[in-house]
């Protein structure tokens, strides 16, 4: 049960079930890790095998119902599932299809409607072919069920909320002992693995997601794998964790001043701080995605980064909404959010900054530990 | 460039165009990590945020041309690349889509013939919905090049071999240090982050994969995550990890006795070790995958394991070909295989034992360090 309550999982169902219910759905059918595991707990990096495809089925009332590989059949035991089926995969010849067709026929009979996320942030976790020949076993027939599904995940329980808040808190301890391993002369490639390892000491499951970058007065970009090019006094270093506990997610990230910061990089970090403190205040119930971007946008300028500002989070690292002008999303209370105005110091010199936030009735509370309003200076 | 020779990206890109030609393909569209990485060098783990879909097309001749969102166009500036077309992502109005048909209908113009992966272990990265318009869009037919990929992928360069020999060594001195850290009262999950801090201290990039079990004489499954549950005299320890370094993993395990073994535990490991050394001496060019399975299954009979008994390494965890019986793809020289026996003991008692390989002429190369022949002991 992945220490929640069954009464956690059986208000997922039916949430989405209302949901189902209101677009006409009889079946949704879920493929990737983050949709399996909300709706039943099952947890494992075992997804990191692209080998097997996974099935969950949500009929319109009832239990999920599991259509996995033999290999899943102990872990998925263990959840709130009790209609497990299964097959010896991989299996070059049906790898599932014929067994997800049956589940499907029994649930979406006839004309059925069986829903899909199809749209924004998602795909489909199964061989395309696979997907064609299922098509042709039934006669339901496939629908996006992206909105219906966002809807009801954007929101998070206070036990979801607690999580995330746990993992804020590994990455909190984690950034506090930077200055332990990040020194003029150090490789960033070492300071990578250095915090990856105080991220597992301060109690994160596992990290997937690192990123950063380091440069005189700022970094050229945020996704770059390390190299082993020493940090160098001037260099402004930033860290960017997506650890997990338990199965969510944090999603901050910290800038440092290796000996000395200059008055431009200072310049920005604070424009930054104040941009997230716009940020921060314009995040509230009734609000939209937009506004939130807009508030932040309006600080940080013509300098500001073309991208978006932030984004949901829970499950995966980044999840719908996105902080850009488009967004119209209306922001509700529960929602769990990051906040990450950037912008250009000069050309190839940029600073990211990032919070994470929920929304409760009254507004913004973080999750992430308030990053200093000073770029700190290490060393 | 990914520390590659440009030689290197220009062999794979030819030797994947050869097989567009003979199976008269206009283009090939590669939109998961792996296929991008293999044909770009393009590395980063923001793969982890499922908000971007990252699109690359080879054409019939030529280098790849990159169709990516612009908060990667700095990292895919550095790799041979020279034709990289961004657009601003997410936009929630068209995420790419219309300049992906731009592209595709420029090198597969009329009816042209693009390939994309749609067999086994291989999935669409991009959303549906977006995949659907993309179809609207063009005049082109969309066709599975899953054999053609998988072809040219399977057989890894020395270049590659290196790689994968690197983060093997990673591994093998990581599992050296198992008894630093695990012994009877420890928490497994402290032993699973012990055991990815190791990984790190001794070079791994980042830990993407790490599963395992405990119990008295064995474990019960393979792919649950760690509880806080202690480790207990008598108990077999498990961990097997896939961990990263430079883009390859590495992907195998070692078993453990905790302070004594018991006569079954000794005698499951000693005949999956022997089931390995079956499987090393058959896994050779000329053979087919399925001789590699039942050369092991032959040792360890009807005790073993239904699933299969290996498979292919590389760029993901897990690849092509299968070791199961159905599987007759011919293993040729070059090629980086995992053996990966496993028994029940008892019910809900089980043990794997995993290997990396690489097949030279004369037959297969230990990667791993090869396992001790008896059930080693910690404490």
């Amino acid at each position: 049960m992945s220490g929640f309550e069954l009464a956690e999982f059986e208000g997922r169902a039916a949430r989405l079930q209302a949901g189902m219910a209101a677009a006409g759905l009889d079946a949704l059918l879920l493929t990737c890790p983050p949709d399996v595991f909300y709706v039943t707990g099952f947890l494992t990096r075992f997804w990191e095998s692209p080998a097997r495809p996974w099935f969950v089925v949500l009929p319109a009332s009832g239990a999920p119902i599991a259509v996995i590989p033999s290999i899943g059949a102990e872990l998925m035991g263990k959840t709130w599932l009790r209609d497990i089926r299964c097959w010896t995969s991989p299996d070059l010849r049906d790898d599932g299809v014929s067994l997800l067709a049956d589940t499907l026929a029994e649930v979406a009979p006839g004309a059925g409607r069986v829903g899909i996320p199809m749209g924004h942030e998602t795909h489909l976790r199964m061989p395309l072919a696979d997907f064609a020949r299922l098509k042709a076993c039934l006669t339901s027939q496939f629908v996006d069920a992206t909105d219906l599904v966002r809807r009801v995940r954007e929101v998070k329980s206070e036990a979801e909320i607690a999580r995330i808040r746990a993992i804020c808190g590994v990455a909190d301890r984690a950034f506090e002992r930077v200055g332990e391993f990040a020194a003029p002369g150090v490789g960033l490639d070492r300071v990578f693995r250095d915090f990856q390892v105080a991220l597992l000491q301060e109690g994160a499951d596992w990290v997937p997601y690192l990123a950063g970058g380091a440069g005189a007065g700022g970094y050229r970009d945020v996704i770059s794998p390390a190299t082993p090019a020493p940090l160098q006094i001037g260099d402004v270093l930033m860290l960017d964790t997506g650890a997990v506990r338990d199965g969510y997610f944090c999603d901050f990230d910290r800038n440092f001043a290796i000996g000395r910061a200059d008055e431009a990089g200072r310049r920005a970090y604070a424009t930054l701080y104040e941009a997230t403190e716009a940020g921060l205040a314009a995040a509230r119930p009734g609000a939209v995605a937009a506004d939130v971007f807009h508030a932040m946008h309006r600080v940080i300028g013509q300098d500001g980064a073309a991208g978006r500002l932030g984004h949901g989070l829970g499950l995966s690292l980044t999840e719908w909404p996105s902080l850009i002008a488009q967004d119209q999303t209306e922001l509700r209370e529960g929602m769990v959010l990051t906040l990450e105005p950037g912008l250009q110091i000069a050309p190839g010199r940029i600073m990211v900054h990032e919070e994470n936030i929920v929304l409760r009735r009254g507004g913004a509370d973080l999750l992430s530990r308030r990053a200093p309003a000073e770029l700190p200076i290490l060393g």
